[in-house]
C-alpha cells in the first residue's frame, strides 16, 4: 500500500503521516486492511527527522507544479506508478490567495488539476482525498447564507481561496465520475490549536490567541469577541481525513463535498476557555486590535455545521473548546493551571 | 461603446449581434444608453455576410485560446483595449466535453480564464456576461436534486460540460469581487428551436425533433417521451443576455449565477405540440429510438426553474412550446398547418 501526501511536511501532513505510520495499515476505501509499505511526502520543505528516518517514508521536495510535469515516459516524481491513494493537503492559504490572485490559481487550481491528471495517467483509479475548506462558504450583506450550514447548502465563497477550493471540488467530482480517481472531497474546518508559528492564513490568529499566551507571549486577536467561528482540533481533523481514506464508495456517498463537524464558538469564548483552562493571567495576554480586512474575511465564514453526512460516517465534533485547549496543553506540555 | 462577443459566428452569437446592432445602443450595466460604435465577433468561423458587412462589426477569426495569448505589450486580439463589455458564448458543447475531457477543460475553463485575464489587463472593469448552462444541475440515483430548481439550489453537475461551466461561474464571481470585471453569470436553458444543422450538444435533438420534421426530414428522438426538459426559445434567450448586459449592479444582485426562465415540458409533449402546430403527419416523422448515453445525460438535467431573480429583472419564460414552434415556423417560413 503506497500513499502520497502532498503538503506532507506541513502541520496536518506531518500529523497525518505519523497517524498512518502508527496505524501501520489502511482499509483503503473499505477494502480489507493492508500494510502501508510506502508513504511519499511531497512538500517544498523536508519533513521532521522521525518521518524522514522511517524506512517506509520517501520524501519528494520541490514545487508541486514542477513535480507534476510528466517526463518523456509520462511519469511524475510526485505520483509514482504504484500509488494507491493521494491525500492532497498542499495549498496556498487564504491570506496568500487574497494578496496574489495568480499565485492562488497556480498553487491551488493548477496544482490540483495536474495532480488529478497524474493520477489519471496511472490508470489505476487511486483514492484521492481532497482537503477543501469551510472557506467555500461565505456571506456578505448582499449574499445571505444560513448561519448553520447543511450538507447541501450552496457555497458562495467570498475569497479567492474558497473559490479555488470549490473549483477543485468540482474537478475532483468530475474526475471521480469519469473513473480517473476515487475522489473524496472533505471540507476542513478552521484547525485550532495549531502548534508552531503563525502562517499566512487569515485564520492563523485562531490558533495564535491560544498558543502564544500559553507560551507566555502576547497575541493579537484581530476580530471582535462576538465573531463566530467553526473550529476543529487537529485530532478530529486528522480523524476526518483518515475516515475519508477508509470509507467505501457507498459509505462516502455523493461526489459533492462532505463538511467535517465543527465546534461552534466565538473569538471571545475561545479566550474565555483559555482563561478557564490556563488562568486569567494567560488570557490577559490577548490584545483585541480589530483589523478590518481580517474581520471581513473571517466574518464572512460560517458559524457552524450541521454535518449530517460526517455523523453517518461516525465523525463527531470536539466536545468543547475548553477540551481542545486542554488537549493542546497536554500535548505540548505547556504550563496548565 | 465597444462590445466583444465570443462565439460571435455561432447561432446565439449571430442572433445577439443582430439584436444589438438593430437596437443600436446599449444601456450598459444600467448607465445611460450609448451607441454601439464597434462590435467585435470572435469565432473560429466568419459570421454571415450581413454582420461582416456592417461598418460597426470587426471579425476576429481563430482559436479563442490562441487569440487570448497576450503579445509583448500585453494586448490580445480578442479583447481590444477599448472593450466596454464581453459576452462570452464560445464553448465546447456537452457531447464534445463528455467525449474529450481535455478538450472541454481547454475550450471552456482555460479559455474563460484567459478571457477574464485579458479583461483584467485592460484595467477598465468591463462588463462580462458569462453564458453558463442548466447543465450545472444534475441528478442521479445517488445524488438527489429537487425537480424545480431555485436560485440557491446547489448545482451538482453530472457531466464535464456542466462541471466546467460551474467552475467558470466561480472564476467570474471572484474576478468580479476583485474588481477585474463586472461579471454577470447567466444560466441558459436548452435553446429550442435552433435553426441549422445538428451540433455536438447532447441536447441537439431537442431542436432536431421539430426542425427536421418541419423540413420534411425524419428525426430521431433518443430519449423516452416522458423525459422532462426545460426549454427557452432563441428570442427569450437573447432577451436574457441583453438584460444581463443592461442590468445595473444593484438590479443584478449577487455574483452567483442567475437561472433564466424555462418552459417545463417533456420530449413527448414537444412532439405533440409539433403535431398541433404543423399536423400529425409532420410529427409522425419523429422516430423514438432511445439512446442510453443521451438518456442518462439529458435525464439528469432539471425539469424546471423557479427563476425568481430573472422574474425580478422582468424576464419571463415562453408561454408554451406550441408558441415556440409557431414562432419558429413563422421565422423560417416553414410550411405551417
Amino acid at each position: 500500500m503506497h500513499i502520497v501526501v502532498t503538503g506532507g511536511a506541513g502541520f496536518l501532513g506531518v500529523r497525518l503521516a505519523r497517524t498512518l505510520l502508527a496505524q501501520g495499515s489502511v482499509a483503503l476505501a473499505g477494502a480489507a486492511p493492508r500494510p502501508i509499505t510506502r508513504l511519499t511526502l511531497v512538500d517544498r520543505a523536508a519533513p521532521p527527522a522521525d518521518l524522514a528516518g522511517d524506512a517506509r517514508v520517501t520524501t519528494v521536495i520541490g514545487d508541486l507544479n514542477a513535480l507534476l510535469q510528466p517526463d518523456a515516459q509520462g511519469a511524475t516524481p510526485a505520483v509514482p506508478p504504484d500509488t494507491n491513494a493521494v491525500v492532497h493537503l498542499a495549498a496556498a492559504v487564504s491570506g496568500e490567495c487574497e494578496a496574489d490572485f495568480d499565485l492562488g490559481l497556480r498553487s491551488n487550481l493548477d496544482a490540483t488539476r495536474a495532480l488529478l491528471q497524474a493520477c489519471r495517467a496511472l490508470g489505476t483509479q487511486p483514492v484521492f482525498v481532497f482537503s477543501s475548506s469551510l472557506a467555500v462558504f461565505g456571506h456578505t450583506a448582499e449574499q445571505p447564507m444560513p448561519p448553520i450550514i447543511e450538507d447541501d447548502t450552496l457555497p458562495t465563497p467570498q475569497n479567492s481561496y474558497g473559490i479555488q477550493k470549490f473549483m477543485c471540488e468540482q474537478l475532483v467530482a468530475d474526475c471521480t465520475r469519469k473513473g480517473f480517481v476515487r475522489g473524496r472531497n472533505v471540507r476542513l474546518m478552521t484547525v485550532s490549536v495549531r502548534p508552531g508559528r503563525p502562517n499566512g492564513a487569515a485564520s492563523s490568529f485562531l490558533s495564535g490567541i491560544v498558543r502564544e499566551p500559553l507560551a507566555g507571549e502576547r497575541a493579537v486577536c484581530p476580530v471582535p469577541p462576538e465573531t463566530p467561528v467553526a473550529l476543529s482540533s487537529p485530532t478530529r481533523t486528522i480523524e476526518g481525513l483518515v475516515r475519508a481514506l477508509q470509507a467505501s464508495d457507498a459509505e462516502w456517498g455523493p461526489r459533492t463535498a462532505l463538511n467535517l463537524p465543527a465546534v461552534s464558538t466565538t473569538a471571545g469564548e475561545m479566550v474565555a476557555a483559555l482563561a478557564r483552562v490556563a488562568g486569567p493571567e494567560v488570557a490577559a495576554l490577548v490584545d483585541w486590535v480589530p483589523d478590518a480586512h481580517i474581520t471581513r474575511l473571517i466574518g464572512s465564514w460560517p458559524a457552524g455545521m450541521n454535518a449530517q453526512r460526517a455523523a453517518r460516517l461516525g465523525l463527531r465534533a470536539d466536545t468543547s473548546f475548553d477540551d481542545i485547549v486542554r488537549a493542546y496543553v497536554r500535548e505540548t506540555a505547556a504550563p496548565a493551571r
